[in-house]
Order: structure tokens, then C-alpha cells, then sequence
């Protein structure tokens, strides 16, 4: 009966109270309150909305529901965390890049579903690399070597894992204050003194227009600072892949290139500016351009990518320079013009076809796979010239499908499209 | 993931086609469709609505997950549905009442739950009357008498029943689209040439507001006419018990006394208004002034009254002409003054206090409990006066506290409440 009443409050537009809101998280937790129960709630919750301190609440309950990871040293704790695009492999190199300075980075992250590729995925590209790690594992690897990228354990915001399970299946992902609830209560549990978001808008990103990405970013930003962690968040720009490879093992080849200073210059610009912002927010460098020519000589000087090896192969990974990738061929320009659009979303079930990503949760992921995006958005192209490059080792008819797919998701124009920049809200 | 996919359509506003509303009704009725995505599915609709089309569609796959009444005479075959109120006893008179103008009314009736009293838990007042006639029975009784009270039997749209006992639980009964077509799919299944829909609203209906009730009312016509059947309606006021009688036994009484053409006027004016709509819809008469004249014929020369007995009788039922109550009770005004408002719910709740209603679906009930409304609202009365006479059989703790539970629901004021009219939309 209770359980309905609150339901039934937040059907009718009214705020929930913090009791109320713990009540709805513990039943979830404890299971005491029915799936039929949780999902008519959430609906309600996307329908009718939830204001900033429901959402600090909900967010609080979630993380309340299981552990945090321990202090284990005196450094700052950061983190970032993207809201997901394609080609998005600033991870492996923020991490490693930060910890240079003295920073402590627990990053506790997801596999790929969907079109949407997992960190944890890529890096297992390298055998032998053990995503699994325990609390004490990661608190040793943080006190040896700063950062560390492994999965999310059971113990963290169990309330989230079952809430997010119904979510799927009942049409209530796209809520502004479930999303922030579900990404800040996992981010929380690593037990950050500062967090920088990395919100994706456009074709390849969840939130495809620039007003929605505005509304979730205000939202993150305003619980973190609520729940006492220092957040700061880029608004930047999804409607092409980040970067040239999207794939497992050619992302982190990519990665190494820029490890190196070098790479698409998106890739190294973005993986910058996110870092700036905590260096910023850790007082590690009093101005943005300070900051920004500290972590280019950490790049410059190798620093950066020995911290990166040295996590490899903390965690159990054999380090290569670079990962074997699968069989290249090439989707050429039909006819001249400007490439003036990419289809996010069919450039990742490209991708996810080769089997490079999963259908379902269980699948197994092939990290030889993937794309090389040859042009960007307004570059202009012949017919016949090269457009996309891809990995795979299929029949010819699977390989004829793909490049069909990934032709079918290019639109050439006959002028340039107006220009986008890849950060919206550069600090 | 198709029902995800509707889901996610009605969560974005956007119309359902006949074939994703027949996909979730099948679904429902086979227990394909998981709980928790039919209860995500009803909160999408009752936040963001149907049209006409959606309900109307959704109505006929309700309607069509079971099965209906068969044609069994060349009579027209007509009914009434009340939204339900507190001392409502119309269906009593109007099924015999109407059966005198060569009229079939197959009424399949429900019991009482919370506050709402149960047409079934009435008849049932009287020892051995069935509420479980199998549909030969109903055939026959029809072409015998012309008037049957029954149950719903648990063929008739039990996409209806599956749904209801989830909406309860995930506060999603309020909306006009579920309620709609819940009531319609189940009188419709009666195989209906006519109906009349009398639309309570007040503090002792499901619409507590007069324009609530009257989008509900345009939803219900609307929807009876789009499926083929001649659709009337009355909305009429529920700020206070219809009649005098509250309770099971003592609304059949008072039944029995407007069925002798006396009673309160307020019970015997809308019975009379309700069956008017219906000689009309049947074309039994030409102008309401010709209907109301014959059916005021009918129960002063205990036409309708002979065929009530004749029901109740073929019904199992020991025909009582007043059936006994529980001892009597009175509470007296505290101070001079107008009766102002009633609070029905909390009248509701005494009345299910005394054992007359259910708490729970199987809930024993005792016909013999019940309240007598000694005044209506605008009444004046003097300190001392009877207000309410209660009939309980109690310990003296127990009276004490229904007639106090009973006095709170009583408002008395200094001067007369503004007059509200018992029928706003008189034919």
C-alpha cells in the first residue's frame, strides 16, 4: 500500500520525499517490492520528472544500497565519465595520463551493449588482461601505480544493476533523473574528491539533440556538486565518431598514438580538455593553459604511456605496441561532394554485425574488428576515393553487406555543412 | 523488444495503431507480456493519454479477449452503467423497471471493494439468491423475464480482469483511457443496442470534480457510439449518498420502496431519468415526457415491482418485503445549523467498519449493517437533532466509535450551502 501511495504521489507531479525515495530504493535492493511495482514507478519518474534534490536523493539511496571503494592514499581522487559516443577512447588515455600527476584514478567501468562500445571491452584486447579486480587488488594498484580500469564489482549500487535490468525492458532509460541516478551513484562509489562529465550530444550519441544533452548535463553537474563532489563537465560534440577507429583493438592502437602526442587531433584535444578541467578542479595547475602544457609534456616525454603499460600489466595484460587488427577493406565515394553526415547508429550495428559488439549481454566480442573513418565532416571527397576503411574476416557476402551498411551511413552533400565545434562549452 | 518498442511509442506521446494495441491486449490475456511491461505500459498511458481511436481500439481487444452474451430474443437489449457512489441503488429498479416494456437487461454486475457498494453483495441480501448464472441460464431468464443480475463470468474479457488487479497495485486506475475501456469491453460484452452511463462526480465519486467527470463521461459515450452501440449519459451528483439507505440490506428495502413508486425523490428521480434515455434510445417512447409517464405507471401498478419478485425468485432468492437490520443507532447534531457537505469516503469507511463492506476481494459481508441518511445537504437542523441513524450490531466501544467516525464526516455550517442540482445535463 505504500509502495503505491508513492507511486501514485509521483504520478501526480508531487515531489517525494527522502523517506519515500529510500523506501522505493530498499525495496529494490531487498526485492520486497514486486518488478510490476518498479517499473510503473519509473515510468511515473520519466512522465512526470523528479527536481534536483529528489534526484540527489535517489542518487544518494543507490549509492547507499552497496560499497564504496576504501581512501588508500593521500592523492585526490578523480574520475571521468562519458555519457558514451562511438570511437570514445579517452579512458585509456586519461587515466594513465593523470596519474602523472600524482592523482589517483579508480576507474570503475562497463562492457559495450548495443552500439555502445565498453571500455573494458577494448582492453582486454590485450591478452590476458583481467577486468575483475578486487577491492584490495585496486587499492594495491592505486598506491603502486595511480590508476586503475576494471569493472564495476556487485557490491557497487546493487539497487542500480536491478533497477537498470527492468529499465531496459520497460521503455524507462530516457529519464533524466534515472540516467543521473544510474551514472553518478556508480561514479560515487569510487569515492572521487572531483569528477569531470564528458556529455555527448548528436546522431551518434544518446542524447541526439543539443537541448537534451544541456538538460542531463545541468543534472549531473548539479547532483554531484550536491552529494560534495567537485564536478565539472565539456558538452561536446557526437554526430561523428571520435577519432578514426571505432572497434576494440584498433581504438587501442589509436590510443597508443595518442599516448604518443600524436593521433587525431579530436582524440588528443578532448582527452586535453577533460583532463584540464582536473587539474583545475585538484588545484594541480592554476590555468587552464598551465594545465594544458603539463599533461602535453607528460605525453611528450613518455611518461604518460609507461604509466599506461605498467597498468597493462599490472592487471595481467601482455603489452603490445600494437594490437593485430582483422582483414582491410575499403567503402569508397560513389560520387564526389562534402561529407556532410554519418549515421551513428548504423555505423555501430556495423560494427556490432562484424561482431565487435553484443546483442546480448553474454555475447562474445571479437576486438579484431572495427572502422577506420578515412574523412570527417566536411571534408570534401571524389568519387572513387577512399571513405571508410574496415577489419573483418568474413565471407564475401558479409563483407559486401557491411560496406553496403556503412555506405548507406555516410551522406555526401553537394556543399560543406556548417561546421560544428567538437566542445561546445570549452572552459 | 516489441513491447518495449510500444511502450516506448505511448511514452513519447505518440498513437498506437489497432495492431500494437491488440499486441498488448493478446499479451496481456495470454501472460505472454511480463508484469512489469504491462504495468510500465498503463503508467505511459495514463500520463500521456489515448485518443478516441486508441481507446476505442483498445476497448474492442478487451472486449474480444473473451466472450459475450449470446442474442437470445428479438428484444432490444439495453443496460445502464453507474462510475459507482455511495447509496446508488438504481440498478435494482431499473432492470425490472425497463423488463416491463418488452425490454431484454442482462445486467452483469460486480461486487463491492473499498467503499463502493456491489449491486451482487445487495441481491445477495436475500438468502439463496445466485449471482453465478451460467450463460443458458441468463438466456433463459432473459426470455422468461426479461431482467437477469448476475455476476461477470470469467469469460468475459479477462484482459480486463489481468489488467485491473495490476493497476491497483501500480496507482494506474486513474486514467480515462483504462477506465473507458474496462467498464465498456465489460458491458458491451452484455451484446448491447443501448446503453445509459450515469457519471457520478463529488466527494463520494471516483471523479471528485464536475470536469473530471465529464471527460470521462465524453470518453465513455464516445466510446460506446464508435463500437456501434446507441450511448447516452447522465452526470449527476455524488456529494452526498443517493437516497437514504447506505449499506446492502437496507438499499434493497428502500429499493423495494421506490419500486412501489415512493422512496426518496432524489432515488426515484434518477432511476426515472436513466430509464427515460433508454425508452428514447429504444424508441419505446417519442419524447421524455410520453417515457416518464409510462414508467411512473409501471411502478404505481406494481408492474415492475411483480417483475422484480419474478427475478429475484428464478434467481434462487427468498423474495423478502423488507428484509431485516441490524439494531439501530442515531447520532444527533452537536449544534444547530445547515447541513453543509458529507465526506463520503469516510461515510464509505463506517459502512465498511460495520462489516458491510470488503476491505479485501473475499472479504465476508453482513447485509444487515447500513446507514439511514436522516438529512440531506441544505437541511436545517437544531442541536440534538438525528443526523444519521446507523444500523450495527457492535459492543458499545465499537458504536461509539462508528457514530463518532460517522458525526466527523457531517459538516454543519451557518448558513445554507449553494443548492447543486441532482442531474447537470437533464435531457
Amino acid at each position: 500500500v505504500l509502495t503505491t501511495k508513492i507511486i501514485a504521489k509521483k504520478r501526480d507531479s508531487v515531489e517525494l520525499s527522502a523517506e519515500e525515495i529510500q523506501f522505493i530504493v530498499s525495496g529494490i535492493t531487498d526485492g520486497s517490492i514486486p518488478d510490476y511495482q518498479i517499473s510503473a514507478w519509473a515510468m511515473a519518474v520519466l512522465c512526470r520528472g523528479m527536481n534536483p534534490t529528489e534526484i540527489a536523493t535517489l542518487t544518494e539511496c543507490m549509492l547507499n544500497s552497496g560499497n564504496r571503494l576504501a581512501r588508500c592514499s593521500n592523492r585526490p581522487r578523480v574520475d571521468k565519465h562519458s555519457t558514451g559516443g562511438l570511437g570514445d577512447k579517452t579512458s585509456l588515455i586519461l587515466a594513465p595520463l593523470l596519474a602523472c600527476f600524482d592523482l589517483d584514478i579508480p576507474m570503475l567501468s562497463g562492457r559495450g551493449l548495443g552500439i555502445t562500445g565498453g571500455t573494458l571491452d577494448k582492453l582486454e584486447a590485450y591478452p590476458g588482461y583481467r577486468c575483475d579486480l578486487e577491492n584490495d587488488e585496486i587499492e594495491q594498484q592505486l598506491q603502486r601505480i595511480g590508476c586503475v580500469i576494471t569493472g564495476t564489482t556487485a557490491a557497487v549500487a546493487p539497487a542500480d544493476r536491478k533497477l537498470y535490468a527492468l529499465r531496459d525492458a520497460s521503455a524507462t532509460v530516457p529519464s533524466i533523473a534515472l540516467i543521473t541516478a544510474s551514472i553518478m551513484s556508480k561514479k560515487l562509489a569510487e569515492t572521487l574528491d572531483a569528477l569531470v562529465l564528458d556529455v555527448k550530444w548528436g546522431s551518434g550519441a544518446f542524447m541526439q539533440t543539443l537541448a537534451d544533452a544541456k538538460r542531463l548535463e545541468a543534472s549531473l553537474v548539479d547532483t554531484g556538486r550536491r552529494v560534495g563532489v567537485i564536478t565539472t563537465s565539456l558538452l561536446t560534440d557526437m554526430n561523428q565518431p571520435l577519432g578514426k577507429m571505432v572497434g576494440n583493438a584498433c581504438e587501442v592502437n589509436e590510443s597508443i598514438d595518442v599516448l604518443k602526442a600524436g593521433g587525431p587531433t579530436d582524440v588528443l584535444e578532448l582527452t586535453i580538455a577533460l583532463s584540464v578541467e582536473l587539474l583545475l578542479s585538484t588545484k594541480r595547475a592554476t590555468s587552464a593553459s598551465e594545465a594544458r602544457a603539463a599533461l602535453m609534456q607528460a605525453l611528450r616525454d613518455g611518461r604518460a604511456l609507461k604509466r599506461y603499460q605498467q597498468m597493462i600489466e599490472a592487471q595481467g595484460g601482455r603489452y603490445l605496441e600494437s594490437l593485430p587488427l582483422a582483414g582491410q577493406h575499403v567503402v569508397t565515394a560513389p560520387r564526389s561532394g562534402f561529407v556532410a553526415k554519418f549515421d551513428g547508429q548504423s555505423l555501430g550495428h556495423s560494427v556490432v554485425e562484424m561482431g565487435g559488439g553484443r546483442r546480448q549481454q553474454l555475447d562474445p566480442v571479437d576486438h579484431r574488428v572495427g572502422l577506420e573513418m578515412l574523412q570527417k565532416i566536411g571534408d570534401k571527397v571524389d568519387a572513387g576515393q577512399p571513405l571508410v576503411r574496415f577489419f573483418f574476416d568474413g565471407s564475401a557476402t558479409q563483407i559486401e553487406s557491411i560496406a553496403r551498411q556503412i555506405l548507406a551511413a555516410v551522406s555526401l552533400a553537394e556543399s560543406p555543412p556548417q561546421a560544428v565545434s567538437l566542445i561546445v562549452n570549452q572552459t
